[in-house]
């Protein structure tokens, strides 16, 4: 197809209106920056592949936007402020301009509203599928980056937003027919499918969790895989009350309908929903940094110097979870 | 398989030891960094993709060197140092313990080789095939990185090392029979393939890049058109002494053998040389930093105002190349 788009054309007519300060237009082979003084740079990469991450079939635009906001949120989590990004891209054969375009579209649309330019980046031909790489830069003051490992016994355990509203929309993406779908309502429907095709990345928070919380992460892969990272990785364990787990009303819904779904809820991932071990005296003073960025929390459990966690039904028992979390290869 | 490595022990056993400080030693889920005062951060992003910049079959450690050495070349070529880089790796299903073990053990060398430690990364399961991005972060003097498109009327054209070997070893390995390697010795096939398969980043040479040239890329796509690429962004042009262009001597049997391969030597990639413009009165200090770096370079024309670029052969008359360069899709 000679009348295709050039790498050069792709880079100058779709990515370098873009791109932002010290990335040269992505005229040059890398892009220098000026860290500012008294500032630690935080550094994260997420990959996507299509089929594993995301459906080849998704807009192309929710896929960019996908990719870069599950990068995002990672800065959320560390307490980082974002400060610009790199990305790979890998495209099959059977790309068009069309595509293209509409992916570059989505990206505009997300470096915009986060204002987080694109630095540089790589476009390669692949023989296998469309794999998308975009490495974050974020900033938070010296020394002062959120750590995932450090939570202390008496810490309360707080997430944002609701949990298990992008497994569910995921696994109705697979069934569609599924018997527990006809008992939603069709905008609840709705919510669970957007909440899979596009995260929140908890920015407006990330302040908020820097100065008050102890440790923290984001969901991604599980509510209950998560949460036995951030914890094994201190020594210490907790009590969760399973009932303090904010569920969205769609996801209610599901469960209720079907309850083996609240399994799927609190293990299946891709929530990007922040989780976070907050000092006790902190709390109240955390409690208003979320309202203020007008973003729900829940305290869902507590640290305990005992290195088990203990998930806590309604009814007293202890919940047992076979598997905590979504598997990576 | 369930005996197989899970993505904790692949981190811990494989990865955890390339870490650098601020990357917690891979447990967290970004890295911090305190920049150094006064000095410039350098990013570049590449991506390979199997079947597209190496064999599928090559050995694991040499596709993560080769994954490693093209990011190197791109800091060198800015005049930068390494300071560390970022690891996606999208894994297809066949993967072995044996074979990530001998990828990181490929990596290990070049980690401590180049002094460039592993800040952070993603690995993650593809439907696909293997595809590997690398960011990598170097340092340079504040406002110092060497830009590719500010060369100069009257600058002089220097190349480190050899052109075309790579594209020759890429040749071999496509058609091992081909009449052209009956002509080389044992030792010149083997070192075309080897130039194919482990890229030499020519950062001892990056130091002296920065304080002598005015503008500078590297060879990967070819070196027709990565010379054009950065005389077209200054605006400027050149005449280029086709016979200067410094070949190997496994290169130049090949071309005996075969004159044909001389366009492919020129233009096939894969080089990872450098390519500079060099103010006139600062090359003599230029020759002696590589002296001194034990790296050879070669004056190969001068940049000129008119913005043509006049590739002169022996015999006076100009070549033309149909194809600059290798498109990447």
């Amino acid at each position: 197809m000679p009348d295709r788009l050039s790498e050069f054309e792709f880079i100058a007519r779709y990515l370098a209106p873009l791109a932002g300060e010290g990335a040269y237009g992505l005229t040059d082979d890398a892009a220098s920056i000026a860290p500012p003084a008294g500032q630690d740079l935080v550094l994260s990469t997420d990959m996507l592949s299509a089929g594993t991450h995301f459906f080849p079939d998704d807009p192309a635009g929710a896929i960019a936007r996908k990719a870069l906001r599950v990068n995002l949120s990672d800065l959320a989590a560390k307490g980082a402020k974002p400060l610009g990004f790199l990305l790979g891209l890998a495209l099959p054969g059977d790309w068009s301009e069309p595509w293209l375009a509409a992916f570059c579209d989505g990206l505009r649309h997300d470096v915009g509203h986060f204002d987080v330019p694109l630095l540089g980046g790589d476009t390669v031909g692949t023989r296998g599928i469309l794999t998308i790489s975009i490495t974050v830069l974020g900033l938070v003051p010296a020394g002062a980056m959120l750590r995932r490992t450090t939570a202390q016994a008496g810490d309360r355990i707080f997430v944002s937003g609701t949990i298990g509203d992008a497994a569910l929309g995921l696994k109705a993406r697979l069934d569609p027919a599924a018997g527990w779908l006809a008992a939603l309502a069709a905008d609840e429907r709705a919510f669970l499918l957007e909440r899979y095709l596009l995260p929140r990345p908890r920015l407006a928070l990330a302040e908020g969790a820097r100065r008050h919380a102890r440790a923290g992460m984001d969901v991604s892969d599980g509510f209950v895989g998560d949460l036995r990272k951030m914890l094994a990785g201190a020594g210490v364990g907790a009590t969760v009350a399973l009932d303090k787990v904010p569920l969205s009303q769609a996801a209610s819904a599901a469960v209720a309908a079907a309850p083996d779904l609240f399994e799927t809820a609190l293990t299946g991932g891709d929530d990007y929903e922040l989780l976070l071990a907050i000092p006790a005296g902190e709390a109240e003073a955390f409690r208003a940094a979320a309202r203020a960025a007008d973003i729900a929390v829940t305290e869902v459990g507590t640290v305990t110097a005992d290195p088990v966690i203990h998930f806590v039904a309604a009814d007293g028992a202890d919940r047992a979870f076979a598997r905590g979390s979504y598997l990576h290869f």
